[in-house]
């Protein structure tokens, strides 16, 4: 529920289902050396929610960064990572963490479907996180028109996955 | 805040600013046509929030279909678009929205940075649309390995952005 009065900006989102990994805490990179399952909450969806998701090589996850302090969300501009010698750069330039409403969206290989229970690789997401969505990838979601970003950015995600 | 109280699995999150543009109804294709813009909310974040923002050519938007009303949610299968020569798929195989906490996930063409102000063309969002939050797109955040889906999603996304 989102409500549009006056002052009031917040919505109510619920969490579908939890990340169960091996990864405890937030570390930076080799994300696709991960493997982990998404369980969802029988509460929260039908076991039918998942139908067909296994026609999809990824999918795309929406989760919340619940281990970063709301306190400490940044609303300005950073360094990525801390690292000076990078630009200092807007929040929402930079993919970080603890950004407002600390969202998490990331298209990771789907392994496995079983009812309620996705296997997937490649979800840079920690153990316990909350899912608040699932959704197929499909390629025609990708960027269209030619891309470009700028050099920090492609340095930081050098071991990102790897 | 995201409550881990037995039974309480609600999260509050904040909308950071709203879309303006001129579809005012959810219609379902050729959203590469439409330009908008996403007015950020001085209350949420700051204008330095945006900064380098202009050295990506696109942008990951996280926004709320909030027109779908709640009770309409659904949280198992649906032919996509009601078309029934198309097989039954779970909601989490699907990107339609009227799905659990009803976020949308679209990468769109950045046009320009102003402040709080962003222009952005091929965003599949309509009037008023709560904007949760914005990433810029990294190649890197793309799907690693080879791609796959059914042949209902490629024709469902024929004419969705042209």
């Amino acid at each position: 529920m989102c409500a549009r009065m006056m002052g009031d900006m917040s919505c109510s989102v619920q969490t579908l289902g939890r990340v169960v990994c091996s990864r405890k805490e937030p570390t930076d990179d080799n994300w696709d050396k991960e493997s982990c399952v998404i369980e969802l909450d029988a509460a929260m969806v039908q076991p039918e929610a998942t139908l067909g998701l296994d026609g999809f090589s990824h999918i795309e996850v929406i989760y919340v960064f619940d281990r970063v302090d709301e306190a400490k969300v940044c609303r300005g501009a950073r360094h990525p990572r801390g690292r000076t010698d990078w630009p200092l750069t807007g929040i929402l330039a930079q993919r970080a963490k603890d950004r407002p409403n600390r969202l998490g969206v990331t298209v990771c290989r789907l392994v496995a479907v079983d009812g309620l229970r996705i296997t997937v690789s490649g979800l840079d997401a920690i153990d316990g996180t909350p899912v608040l969505d699932i959704k197929p990838y499909l390629q025609e979601f990708g960027p269209r028109g030619e891309h470009r970003q700028p050099a920090w950015a492609t340095e930081l995600m050098k071991d990102y996955w790897s």
